[in-house]
Order: structure tokens, then sequence, then C-alpha cells
């Protein structure tokens, strides 16, 4: 079932908290395969178990490696994040980039992984270099360090945009459809009839200029039928009051 | 120096903690105006200040209000963050074109902002209907509960990504150029003459096939002029060693 998707490989994660929040992390983006290197604490533990928040699943079917080459053996292609400049020779690749990059090799059938490495330290040069390229998260130089299950969510987020086919923009409608431009026209020149009967309004010089305004307002707003129920009550009430 | 940015506003959040895990999330985003409303722990407790891993500056400068209205008086446009359906008639972004948007509008001058509701229960109804838009960030239907932070983190981003101009794809080089492709090619032939030296080699039917692997190994992997060197330094140390 989530068999096209990169291995998340924790090398040496210090906190079992952090652990469980990466885990967390991984589910928001669709992300299932765990594999964690020598973890200082017990990743099964109460912490990291509330801290994933209802993604122990995850925990419980992660593996577990003595070392970042077993992590790794049975994958074709690593990418390595890392935020400090290192003295590597390696394609540093920008998060959205690498997601791409991946997509396109596990749709291959390439097995692909992510390093991320411990929380104070990041990963240290050897495991760097056992990676096909670097992931450089685009942040704030000032301020670039990220938690450990942050950076696994946003290198997770850029993969999973790419899993999903969600518009950019829509509009939600609210169990009525949008009106069309007759009932939104009907609504605009009852206002001004009412408006009108109001007297005074008929010979104001700034009539004209009023209605335009109106009609901006109600046109540009993609109002649904029950909304323009909604001022049409609103219109009515409106005049009981001044009847009164 | 920090005009044109959206404001952050956490509406009602519970823990200081997460609302100093927010501020770090901001400043990775180079994000610095926070706005809390009616928070229900001091935002500058020693908890706070901790989770927010030296961006605390983002606290100190935070305002707090008693409402929403009031936190956003001054604003123009307004987007809401919220992973649940509402019932309400509004357009809905993904957190890319939401940043697309906000960026656009606050280079003209607009003052936007990006609210966040409480920890447990996101924005309420009425704060929603305050908002021009909603946010929606793209998650895994099965598990978009994000914690507070990464819900700063992930809006903002979004943001950031359109502030920056970073190459998708660069190739770090390690004090020393790339090599052209002569020195590629001599290396090359140093190599396969090395071979040959070592006898069996030139008269192996595979030698053409060998020599056609070796070249592709070693021109496709943008090497630099070091690297050379250290191969060229590989073959005399084994060919020493051979020689004992």
């Amino acid at each position: 079932m989530y068999e096209k998707q990169p291995y998340i490989i924790l090398v040496e994660p210090q906190l079992a908290e952090n652990v469980g929040m990466a885990a967390r992390a991984m589910m928001n983006c669709g992300l299932y395969h765990l594999r964690l290197v020598h973890p200082r604490e017990d990743h099964l533990s109460a912490k990291a178990i509330s801290a994933s928040s209802n993604a122990e699943e995850i925990l419980y079917n992660a593996e577990v490696f003595d070392t970042t080459e077993q992590a790794i053996a049975d994958l074709n292609y690593v990418l390595a994040t890392t935020s400090r400049h290192r003295d590597q020779v390696k394609p540093v690749l920008n998060a959205n980039r690498a997601a791409e990059i991946l997509d396109e090799k596990i749709a291959t059938g390439v097995k692909g992984g992510i390093l991320f490495g411990p929380e104070r330290t990041g990963l240290n040069n050897q495991d760097v270099c056992l990676s096909d390229a670097v992931i450089n998260i685009p942040l704030n130089p000032r301020h670039c360090s990220l938690n450990l299950s942050q950076a696994v969510l946003l290198a997770g987020y850029e993969f999973h945009k790419l899993q999903i086919e969600a518009p950019d923009e829509q509009f939600v409608i609210n169990h009525s459809d949008l009106a069309d431009k007759e009932k939104v026209l009907q609504f605009c020149t009852y206002l001004e009839n009412k408006l009108d009967d109001c007297g005074n309004f008929k010979e104001d010089e700034k009539r004209d200029k009023m209605v335009i305004n109106l009609r901006n307002i109600f046109t540009r707003n993609q109002m649904t039928e029950q909304e323009i129920n909604t001022l049409y009550g609103a219109i009515n009430r409106l005049m009981r009051h001044s009847s009164h």
C-alpha cells in the first residue's frame, strides 16, 4: 500500500519525544516507513507514543539499525538533510526539487530514503557522504536550525504535495449553489426599489453613483442563493423596523 | 525592516511552550510580527522563551489583544488556517496559493495577517468568518491535525520560499574547480595504461567493454580536480602495493 514513498531515516535521535513528533509529522504527510539508527531512547516509550499523537503505528512498524550503512543498505537513492554548508562535493537540492527527484525515481521502482541527523548536531560528514545528494530546506539564514520533527515535516510536506491533486483555489459552497447573475441583479433591483420607496433617494444626485457601488459590492461577491435570501430577509426586517 | 510580511496571529493559544515554538518557526521563515489574542499562559514565561530557541525577540515584540477583532483591526487582508471543512462561504486556498496572494497583496502595501486557532480546537466559526479566505494546508486526510507551531511553520515556509531566490539545484565545490574533460580523459587514459601495464588486460576480450564502463563511471560524475588527484594517488598506492 505504501510502497511508493521514501524511507524516513532518523540517525541517532536523542529524545524519544522527538521521534514520536517526527512520526506524527510523517503521518501528516502520508509517510509510513520509519527507520532509526541507534536511537538513544526507546522509541516505543510512553513519551514517544504520546508525542506521536495517534501516529503510533509508524513507531510500532519502525525498523531499528545499528549503523547508517545498514539502514540504507537496500536503498538505491539517499538524500541527506543538512542546514550547514558542507565541505563535500555533492549536489545540493532545494526541498521541492528534492521531492520532485525522489517522486520521479520512486515511481520507476527506485527505493529512496531521506537521512535526518541527531537533534543537537545534525548529520556528521560520514553520514552525509553516504548520500547521493544533500537537501537544503530554504530558511531564514539568521535562524535556520529546525526541530527534528519540523525538518521531517517540511521534507515530507514537499513530497506529499506531489502525491495529491488539490486545486490551488476553490470556493466552499454552503449547501446552496452559487446564485446566477439573474438572481443577483433581481436582488440589486429589489434593493434599489426599496431605497427609492424610502424617499429622498430617487432625487438624490448621488443615486447613480450609489447604485453602481451597491451593484459592485453585491456582484463581485460570488453569493449563494441562500446568502441572497439572507439579504432579502435583512432588508425586509429593516423596513419593518422603519415602519413602526 | 520587516514591513512586507504578514502578521502571525495566534488566537487563544493554550500553552506558552507552543507560543515559543511558533515564534521559533516564524523566525525560521523570516517572519517577525506576532500577535496574540487572549493567550492562556504568559508568552514571556521561561518555558516560552526556552521553547523559542533564540527567537525570543519575537516574543518580546509580540502584541497582545483581547479579541480577534482587535487583533485584525488595522489589517486589510486576513487568512484563517483551518483543517476542518467549514460550513462557510469562503474561498479556500492551498498554502502555496495563499502565500502567493499574500505576497502580491503585501507588496502593494496591503497589511496581511494569518489567523491560527487554539491547539485543541482550532479557530471557531466566529473567527473564521472574519477572514477573507481560508488556508487549507494539503495534508494526509487520515491525519491532518497539526501541532500549532507546525501549522505556523508550513504557512510561513510557503511565504518564505517566495522571498528568496535560491537555485533548485546546485553543486557544492570543495575548494577546487570542476575538472575539465581533458583532465578527466587524461585520468582515464592513465588508468587504462596502468591496467595494460598490469598484463592480461590488453589481451582481454572484455577490455573494450571495461574501458567504456570505466570511462562512463568517471565522466558522468562531475569530478573536481582535487578528486581526480585523489584517484591518481589511489592508483599509485595500489601499484606500489602490488609491486612488493
